[in-house]
């Protein structure tokens, strides 16, 4: 079946202090070469049947509507695999 | 600067309530065309400096030992972006 996937980050200019405490332990660890880490969410929405124009502009309004909250957060991507 | 992006998600034989609980909705909203919803984590990793062999193996590593749990979770992708 066919996957719609939407990929939700925190907003650039916000703090993220998850992805903080992720980059601190990296640090704490010895592991350089990182200079930040973000943590967002990805969703996958299983499509019943084929993807079209319309599923496509319902997963982009679910996306911006739904999964997404906009004050603290951007859909950076949808895409199709499979 | 370089990011490398490594997805994360719940292993497709567990229960994701999360996921659930959005698939629930939907079908409350009377939004179709979905069969299902599973929510995973988007780790952004910004490089500094360039992205090398040697650093992917250490994102490849990171997204093994720190970014996930192997008992709940896959790493289903690690890319380069930018």
């Amino acid at each position: 079946m066919p996957t719609i996937v939407v990929d939700v980050m925190p907003k650039a200019e916000l703090l993220d202090p998850q992805g903080k405490a992720v980059a601190g332990a990296l640090n704490r660890l010895g592991i350089d070469g990182f200079a930040g880490v973000r943590i967002g969410k990805r969703f996958e929405l299983t499509v019943e049947g084929e993807v079209d124009d319309a599923l496509l502009e319902t997963a982009q309004r679910i996306a911006d509507e739904i999964l997404s909250n906009s004050v603290i957060e951007d859909v950076v991507g949808i895409e199709v695999i499979e």
